[in-house]
């Protein structure tokens, strides 16, 4: 019986030698060393090999290493292997994070200020209170609801929506498809935290944008496949949108060129908002390792059928 | 008997209104218009006028508009009338807000990125947890504990220094000179939250950048006066600090040409982190004329030989 990990070699020596330390009856490799392929029941990666079926026979769970599962192609995955996705408490620590300061800096006017700076001009303009400046959450499982408790927290007004219907504290929460327009109304700045699905793809579009309130910012932390690029140029050009935090774009990295490097109202990151902590993933691991041994549910066990 | 207002303008309009809705019965006067100056028994403002003892005879508190009184000239104002700082709850969200925003900022390294996308280049860099970046808070009244509650929930070891000796929940706190430069010692990120006295004007200076941790990053929202602007700029220059985040100069405005303004590793705003909002300030300024008026004791009385 061994664990094969395939994903960044860097943080898989750190797994390596969080196995060795915590599970040290578990034989540890890192792809493309992967010992007697027959003896490989665990898998985690961020891209099961398209040949895995055959070649590792005796799979018994497959891991992502990533909070999502978009990026699988189930096709190629047997239907009775179970597939988790990664919940580790560092994820969501980090999305917490990014979410936050990208909210603090529209809220603040930061790239106004920064503006300001190289121009050489010393001037205030008015704080408003978080009070009057309203959230929407789109997407709340772990990590958008884990955003939403910080942010209420400073004050902001927080609605949420979400395909099934939820309940959560000191957020109004709406669901489906019906309720999508309620919610867009009252989200001055929108943050989508969805899984990436054929029903969610493209949903940050042109007609999405014209629900939301003139000027209305969003946050992309999704998936760049959530996103219509072109609509959301001709809504910041026609200033439907006042502007864009993206942390994932369509095709990654960005190709050189692209009009999203250089427009003023956009803001730009190499999807770095969360990161797979080793330490964590181990843990939640080795927990479902255990788990699957002692014949007991998996934890975050995806079903493949809503793809997430 | 009447209230007078001597500050901003476009404030002093939304603080007459509230004082006709929550306080009828006493006469409101906005500067320069005061009515009968010997009726004037209570005076808010951010500068009071330099001959308010010859001219307003009859006063018996000053409020400053401000958290701060460092601007106010105590020789110009009799010993016997109390002087009261401006505590209302709108200033601390705001300046939790701020320096959430700069700590998050330095934490996630969103200037790398931001000179990254004009650069057109999508590159990751590893995050660095919350629990492995020390905040030091030099100054722990009610901004600097407000500040510190709000980083210590997402996770960031958190220490305090005041002049003397203080106990906060979750924070290690050094107090007096004795125990600054082990308190800087562990401090990451520095922020300046202090009152601006005689033993606080330059406490920014080489010789406390020097027993920060090498690339130690500083935010200063207390005053222009605490930080020695020669010294930042040696202390930039030799990579013993890596940034500044400034809200406040020696000189405001700060002048046109000032070797602040270009330098890429320092972040400055217009003195906004925290503003009164009028809603706040008029409820804090009639509950302390009522306590005045049954002779209880005020809340934020200056300590006159402290100098807050």
């Amino acid at each position: 019986m061994s664990f094969l990990y395939k994903a960044d070699p860097v943080r898989g020596a750190e797994w390596a030698r969080l196995f060795a330390e915590k599970a040290p009856d578990i034989p540890f490799h890192c792809w493309p060393d992967y010992g007697a392929a027959e003896q490989v029941r665990y898998l985690a990666a961020w891209l099961p090999p398209e040949d895995m079926a055959s070649r590792f026979p005796n799979v018994e769970v497959v891991f992502s290493v990533g909070a999502g599962i978009d990026q699988f192609d189930f096709s190629l995955l047997p239907p009775h292997i179970p597939v988790v996705r990664m919940i580790e408490p560092g994820i969501a620590d980090d999305m917490v994070e990014y979410v936050t300061h990208a909210v603090l800096a529209i809220h603040r006017q930061s790239h106004l200020y920064a503006r300001q700076q190289r121009e050489q001009r010393w001037q205030a303009h008015l704080v408003k209170p978080a009070a009057s400046r309203r959230i929407g959450m789109l997407g709340l499982g772990v990590l958008g609801q884990s955003v939403l408790a910080k942010l209420h927290d400073f004050g902001f007004p927080c609605v949420g929506w979400s395909r099934s219907a939820r309940t959560l504290e000191g957020i109004t929460c709406y669901a489906g498809e019906d309720e999508l327009a309620a919610f867009l109304a009252c989200s001055d700045i929108l943050i989508c935290l969805l899984p990436l699905t054929e029903s969610t793809r493209g949903i940050l579009n042109r007609k999405l944008f014209a629900a939301l309130p003139i000027g209305a910012a969003i946050i992309n932390v999704g998936r760049g496949g959530h996103l219509v690029e072109a609509d959301l140029l001709e809504a910041l050009d026609s200033g439907r949108l006042s502007s864009a935090t993206l942390d994932v774009c369509e095709t990654e990295p960005l190709p050189a060129g692209h009009p999203f490097w250089g427009r003023p109202e956009i803001v730009l990151t190499p999807h770095i908002a969360s990161m797979t902590q080793p330490a964590g993933a181990v843990e939640a691991v080795l927990d479902n390792i255990r788990r699957h041994q002692a014949g007991q549910s998996l934890i975050g066990l995806v079903d493949r059928r809503r793809g997430y």
